[in-house]
Parts: C-alpha cells; sequence; structure tokens
C-alpha cells in the first residue's frame, strides 16, 4: 500500500500527504467540519469515509466522460490516490437553485430555480473569505488567463450536467456544488473533492437537504444524511 | 423655472421629483452622506450644491462625446433638469485600483493598481446592501439582456477613459466610480450622479482622497476637499 509522506497541505475536511513518486499524492479524508468561514466547528462521525467514497464515485464519473481530474484510485476507507498537482487560485462554484450565501447575499428565496446556472468564481485564499471575484478580477489580479478561465468554466457546466442527469435517477437533486482545480503538467484538472461538504443535494422529492446544511444550521442526522446519499449512490452504480 | 411636482424617489444624496413634463425630473442634490450601508450618517454642507455642479461638468462631458445621459441642464445651484427614466437595476463599478471594500475583501493592499481596470455589477436594491453578481446572475435573475449589459460595460469604460483622462490634466487620479443607468424611450442611459459620493479622486501626487471616503474614514475636510475637487475642474473647463 502507498504510504503518506510529507503533508503537502491541510483544509477544513482533507489532508493531502506527499508519496515517493512526485506525480501522486494521497488524499486523506477527516471528520471535521467547519461552517461560516470557521466561526461554526465541531465533527460528523464517519464523514471522511462518506465523503471518500461519494468522491470517489463522481470522480469515476468525471473519467468515464473524459473530464480531466485528479483521482487515480482507492487506497483504504479514508484515503484515495491523486495526481499531485498545483493548486489554481481560483475555485468556481456552479448553481441550479439559489441556496446559502448566494440567497441571503442577494435576498432571494432559498430554493429559487436558477436557469440557466449561475457560475461563480471564487477567490481561494488563506484567509477563509473566499470572496466572490469576477473575470475582470482574475485579469487585473493576475490569477488566470481567459483561456483557462473558460476552460473551467466548460468543464464545471458539463461536470453539472452529467452529476443532476446521474443524481435525479435516484431521487436527489444537485442544488449548487464548488469545484476546485489543478495544473499537473501543463493540463488543468478538476481537483480537491466532490462531496456534500461542498455541494448541496436535495432529496427532489422533499426538498430535505442531505448535505453539509444539516450542520450548518443544526438540522441533526447529518451522518445518516450522508450515508443516505452514498447509499443511494452505490445503488446508482449496480 | 421649473417647479418639482411629486417625489419619485429619495435616495442617500438624492431626491427625484416629477415635473409637468413626464419626460422631464428634476434631481435634488441633498447635503445628507451616508456610508457603510447606512450605518454611519451625517451631513456634509454644502456638498449638494457642489456634487451637482460637478456632476453637471461630467454629464456635459458624456454629452460632448456622445455618450447617452440623463442630463438636460442645471435649473439651480442644487437641482438639475434630466430625463426622466426607469432606472435598471444593475449597477455598474469601475475600478483602476483597489480601494475600499474591494481592497478589503479580496485582502489586497488599498491602491494596488488594476490593470486592465475592474468591471464590478452590483445589484441595486432595497436592502442598501448592493451585492455583487455578475452576468450569470443577471441572466438567472432575469436583471438584464447580455445585450443591455454588455453596451452599459462598453459606456462604462468609455466614460473611465474620458474622465481619467480629463482628470489628469488637474492632478487628480480617478480611482474607481460607479455609474446607475436608465432606460428612456428604450435606450439605456447613463443616469443618477458622477461626484465624489460615488467615485473616488485622489491627488495625483499626494494619493490624498478628495471623496467620500473623508466621511467614512474621518478624514476630515470633507468639505473642503469636495470644494478643492470642483475649484480644479473649474479651472479644467476654462
Amino acid at each position: 500500500m502507498v504510504q503518506p509522506g510529507e503533508l503537502i497541505r491541510e483544509g477544513k475536511s482533507k489532508r493531502i500527504y506527499a508519496t515517493d513518486d512526485p506525480d501522486t499524492a494521497i488524499e486523506y479524508f477527516k471528520d471535521d467540519a467547519k461552517a461560516y468561514h470557521g466561526l461554526k466547528r465541531g465533527r460528523i462521525w464517519g464523514k471522511g469515509e462518506i465523503n471518500n467514497a461519494i468522491s470517489q464515485t463522481f470522480f469515476r464519473m468525471l473519467s468515464e466522460h473524459d473530464i480531466p481530474n485528479h483521482y487515480l484510485g482507492p487506497i483504504d476507507s479514508r484515503q484515495s490516490l491523486v495526481r499531485r498537482c498545483e493548486m489554481l487560485p481560483v475555485a468556481i462554484k456552479v448553481r441550479n437553485r439559489a441556496a446559502g450565501s448566494m440567497a441571503e447575499r442577494l435576498g432571494i428565496t432559498e430554493g429559487r430555480p436558477l436557469q440557466p446556472p449561475v457560475v461563480e468564481y471564487i477567490l481561494r485564499d488563506d484567509r477563509e473569505e473566499h470572496p466572490l471575484i469576477n473575470m475582470t478580477h482574475i485579469l487585473a489580479l493576475r490569477l488566470g488567463t481567459p483561456e483557462g478561465i473558460e476552460k473551467a468554466t466548460a468543464m464545471a457546466l458539463r461536470i453539472n450536467e452529467i452529476i443532476s442527469a446521474s443524481m435525479r435517477e435516484i431521487g436527489i437533486e444537485l442544488i449548487d456544488f464548488k469545484l476546485e482545480f489543478g495544473r499537473f503538467h501543463g493540463q488543468i484538472l478538476v481537483a480537491d473533492e466532490i462531496s456534500p461538504d461542498v455541494a448541496r443535494f436535495w432529496d427532489a422529492r422533499t426538498h430535505e437537504p442531505l448535505d453539509m446544511d444539516r450542520f450548518r444550521r443544526d438540522l441533526g442526522n447529518t451522518e445518516q444524511a450522508y450515508q443516505e446519499l452514498l447509499r443511494r449512490m452505490t445503488g446508482m452504480e449496480d
């Protein structure tokens, strides 16, 4: 089994370790949960294992659709082998319904459908503030090129279609999700994770959230909701 | 002289009155000052008269460059005659240097040059929150058309060039400004005001602000700074 080497970086829900191979890294999923820019902290038992499994499923889905991504394969219940890439400073959020910070910022009702989907660019910074930016900030602050951002945006919208369609089949609606990107030997890859920590999934019938909003809003049964999501997704792949 | 009729709307620094002519309105400039979404309030003696004169000068400049705008002519020291238009829900901010909310939000040094200039879209709402939005919010929330927004953006960038060049001649740097737009018989016009209440002007040599930041940050001599700006601008037109 691959052994974790030096800790490359640690985020709110993951650690990334080096391996002997400079092109690969180990992604370790923690149980830790943070919300509201780190003001609310806690732990969701078993979350690391569930998110590792969910994220693996989504990344396999991307690979099947020829979308370049960092995922190489499973290691154990909490760890995945991934391509070691240089993270890009801009994350992309795609929203199919208004929820969370967007609904609050714009003063609109949570759940309002957004058609065409909203695409937001977010500055990844060390301050946990994650401010919204747009293409002109990206250009003026030299955070990326128009071609790179357009490519990443097209990938994000395609992923929105793929995941939305597959989740619809198991009675789940993809409300929004955040993607992070890495550069690997000159190519832009989808990296980080795709999980209910960084995406919103609603039961299509009841509109109950099966995601981090259960923790953020003290709705209870967060672990059970994550497990229910994984359970349905496992059925999906049968 | 045109007499003010019904009060159409009142903002933090102006009142708009109807006239007998459904196509014209009276813009009345107040001394009131608000900052930080209304949390800081005060009065700057003589500001209304100064801003009326400054805004008139800028709108005349736009007309000379064939940029459609609401300005028709002076009435008295605090009032201008303008085209009565339906205000659009999106304002545009152009930034040549990082300052104020942008510098704070993105954690960058105030005064950092932005090249190309940053263009921000702002939702005009009743909550005084003025959240940033982007083209996808505008489309998904039906706030405008791509053509309308692109036209307004091109106007804003052209105005940035025109005003920057004219202010440079009198030793002043245009740091940023916010434009509001109206629809008048199907045409998009620059409306509202162009003044140190909604723009930042720095002395080109000392980088001292000659604008609302003097009030926001308790720098003192706000009225004198506004007067100094107007004095230099008057010289400009000689």
